[in-house]
């Protein structure tokens, strides 16, 4: 791509900028936490449409999927009033397809106290737009816009498909992508534009809630010793859990997660016994698994369902009273892509030219979509977006960056898909 | 006292057989759980005012009761429609005065299937009457009027003045007779009959619920490592509580609590953290703490919240939170009587001429209202009663058994109270 070519893409979204906060605000104004998705996604399917993109709009099957995916559960009764729409657009015919898969589905706000604006409302101070959800994700739908807007400006026509995948339930359990890929969606490369502050993620890890029970013996507890303490066993899981993580630690080092635990066991809730003068018979914990993107999510859950049960080795208890092991609706599923994959270098190339810095390339934070489509969706895929705010109160972007980032999924798109030669440009 | 009048008391007391298994019935037919203790308080009053005793009927104060007792807080908001009842029929002078101390408050009688028969109707079925509370400790009021029936057969007057008192709250904090130790209520000795299984029990542990808060500092559960776990802190919380509890195993050795732990520390409950992908803040534990009746509720309190604030001195960060701990509203005071007190020689004198066998001496296997009665009530005191079931569905007493303690309760009281001479006896 040339220089010329450049200039025009960075005018072309600099012109576009009214549309991009504007997309962005619109996005915002819908509350789509988990079950409020159904406002936000007509809006998208409208907006796709009249964008000449042939809409898909459907909600998730639970049973169906529970079918086609052995490790699926759901986390909702059902997904009525939350579809998921996947807008097409095909090429001229020869050139790649590029997917941007984006949940339109935000994690709620929170305390109403802890944030200066109203979280449903796009409120623009300065270079910030702030509003629940605009960085993680829905500036990925805004950008998507405004570079088809810009498509339009400069007369492209692209030779490969240019795919939308807007999806619910990527907070709560990843049903959405899923959903899609069970539809047969899938492209030669993907963007996953969550806020990863624009490092390009080839590697996203899995995440798999648990619940575990652990049981006692009830008895009174004027003669305890004549009970068994459930939480007494409960501290033996814990550190069972502690040993297993820091043996995962060693043995799944992967050079794109140098944090001190990659993959962390976290035991984030603990409730057990009835009444204080009780032996509790029963603790259940909840907690977060985390799973390497080279290890698949049965072989990770196997393995914390082993060192579990080489509790009994130690403790006659647990032959008694095996620890149940319930594997919860929230997961994410572990993936990677190639890091010198074709998509990277494009990506990398015009994140040079844009930034006139290096693209850094790493792991994903926390769990994505990205997992499902890399491994069950068969689409290589980098998780690479602007901002760094998710989950908190005050959630904002800085429109500098979602402007550069605009501008780099631009050229990709075209320069991925490929163009039909035009005189104008 | 003479073997003619032994008989005479078997006599009487088989003759009121009878009034016996009517005020047990009549007592359970009272569903006296905490709250509802009302309906059976002013039956026993009018059982009392009927047989020449003055009665005093009043509803504890809690603000009053905290001033008077620093370590009292009350189970309860008020204690309206939970009085306490206490009769007293004054002696002819010259005697010991005796009292009998019963709760009349029951726990509630849980799932009602486990039952073969209503708790809250007493079903005579052979020797066994059953019903909830008839053990724990209605027998207690039932043998009381039986025994003042006996006197009025058989025309004894008391020289000492005799004393019922009917008090609520034993099961949910022992207020009752804390109340009644306020209003000045005590006696030259005391027969408390609990479910001892006629064991005679002149020492009573005390118990107090607890409940501590554990605090760590929330991360997201990625990135564990960045927080400090509550659930982990709590861990060390229950180690140094097994600690303190082996400690005072050895230190706290007495002869009449010769079980492997005689004075418990139970953790009963547990509870923390928010969400599975999320470091727990916050971890809350309840439970019991049994104390020696040669220690005060005081110093062993002391010694509790010493034993948590040293962890400090080996992890650094429970100087910067400490653990919290609250003594909860539910406690019995300990408290002991000397073996060797006239009156157990008294009781284990007629406890020999009603069963032909040796009175054993014991410590009570769980708190009782004698702690209270024996140290603030001034009263020496022996916890001793028929039965064995206390707290589980099908709770019975034998009559055959509750008989044998009618007959010793009736002969030590003509024999401690001391009785006008009679020519018909």
């Amino acid at each position: 791509m040339n220089t010329a070519f450049a200039q025009k893409i960075d005018a072309v979204i600099e012109s576009l900028t009214p549309e991009l906060v504007a997309y962005s605000k619109q996005l915002i104004s819908f509350p789509t936490v988990a079950g409020q998705e159904q406002g936000a996604q007509e809006y998208l399917r409208t907006m796709l449409e009249e964008r000449g993109f042939a809409v898909d709009m459907w909600e998730p099957d639970i049973q169906a999927m529970r079918e086609f995916f052995p490790f699926f559960r759901g986390s909702r009764e059902s997904f009525a009033g939350s579809p998921n729409v996947v807008g097409v657009r095909k090429g001229t015919g020869g050139g790649r397809s590029l997917m941007v898969n984006g949940h339109i589905d935000v994690v709620p706000p929170g305390e109403r106290s802890a944030w200066n604006t109203d979280p449903f409302t796009g409120v623009l101070e300065g270079d910030r737009l702030y509003g629940r959800g605009i960085s993680d994700m829905k500036i990925a739908h805004a950008a998507f816009l405004t570079c088809v807007d810009a498509l339009e400006k400069l007369g492209v026509q692209l030779k490969g498909d240019l795919i939308l995948e807007s999806v619910v339930d990527e907070e709560t359990g990843g049903a959405g992508t899923l959903a899609a890929i069970m539809c047969g969606y899938q492209a030669d490369g993907a963007v996953i534009p969550e806020p990863t502050g624009m490092v390009a993620c080839t590697s996203s890890p899995g995440v798999s809630y648990f619940k575990v029970k652990v049981k006692g013996r009830a008895f009174h507890g004027g003669t305890r010793y004549k009970g068994v303490s459930a939480i007494e066993k409960a501290m033996e899981v814990v550190t069972a859990l502690q040993e297993l993580e820091a043996d995962r630690t060693m043995r799944l080092h992967h050079p794109l997660f140098p944090a001190l635990i990659p993959f962390t066991i976290n035991i984030g809730t603990i409730q057990g016994g009835a009444w204080p003068s009780m032996v509790p018979d029963e603790v259940v914990m909840e907690g977060r698994f985390g799973i390497s993107p080279r290890e698949t999510l049965e072989s990770a859950r196997a393995e914390f369902e082993k060192a579990l049960a080489a509790l009994a080795e130690e403790d006659p208890w647990f032959q008694e009273a095996p620890v149940e092991v319930e594997w919860t609706n929230n997961f994410l599923l572990p993936g990677e892509s190639d890091p010198d994959h074709a998509l990277v270098r494009v990506a990398a190339e015009h994140f040079r030219t844009v930034t006139g810095r290096e693209m850094e390339i790493g792991g994903c934070g926390a769990g994505t979509d990205g997992g499902a489509l890399m491994t069950f969706g068969k689409t290589p895929a980098i998780v690479f977006g602007p901002g760094h705010t998710a989950h908190c109160a005050n959630e904002y972007i800085e429109i500098s960056e979602a402007k550069r980032f605009a501008k780099i999924l631009l050229a990709v798109i075209i320069d991925w898909c490929g163009m039909e030669e035009s005189e104008d440009l």
